[in-house]
């Protein structure tokens, strides 16, 4: 067992690259992934899963089909399992998400900004 | 669906007492958790489940029967299922926990900390 803990703003300075999160824990199935994010995300949904955003620097948008979320720091909101939404930020927003292994940053909707899965830092 | 977000700190600035988690937000099975600690905790584990901590404010450790681990605000942790530990802060910390609903906070050993584990905030 590892008595090593995660420090997140080391883990942070390790990328800088924007849409493409690390993997930094786990607790049982779930994930825990740091991301940087600027600029507009695109609409998608996760028909599998919840996913919770926590904003640990700076500030995003959350927008759905009917509503938006705007988080600041220390502040959270998980987006229901299967609801269409897309996130955005002005200025860089460093950002914790929590979901299960696995996930596809773009749902079923590729593109671009598509991510891989599975990158620790 | 709610359009409601979270702010961690409003939600600490509810509840003063310790060692005693609230439930504020869940991701699918898993539950997000603020708890403010001081003192010592109860040797204890939880064998169905890893527990990840992530201090927001203060300092605490974590104890197991051959190491520690010290954390900071911005520093997490993840317990791994089974493993005995023991929490304490000297002064007041904090803490974030993420586990799946249900868990006890003193895992089988009960005592005077047990604490509901179905309180939200």
């Amino acid at each position: 067992m590892s008595l090593k803990k995660i420090d997140l703003k080391e883990k942070l300075s390790k990328f800088s690259d924007y849409w493409s999160p690390r993997i930094i824990e786990e607790v049982n199935d779930h994930q825990f992934k740091l991301v940087k994010i600027k600029g507009e995300f695109v609409w998608h949904d996760h028909q599998e899963t919840d996913e919770a955003f926590i904003v640990l620097e700076g500030n995003m948008n959350i927008e759905f089909q009917d509503g938006m979320v705007n988080l600041s720091e220390g502040e959270m909101y998980v987006v229901p399992k299967g609801v269409v939404h897309k996130t955005s930020a002005e200025n860089e927003c460093k950002v914790m998400i929590v979901e299960p292994k696995g996930i596809i940053n773009t749902g079923k909707e590729g593109g671009d900004l598509t991510a891989s899965n599975d990158t620790w830092i």
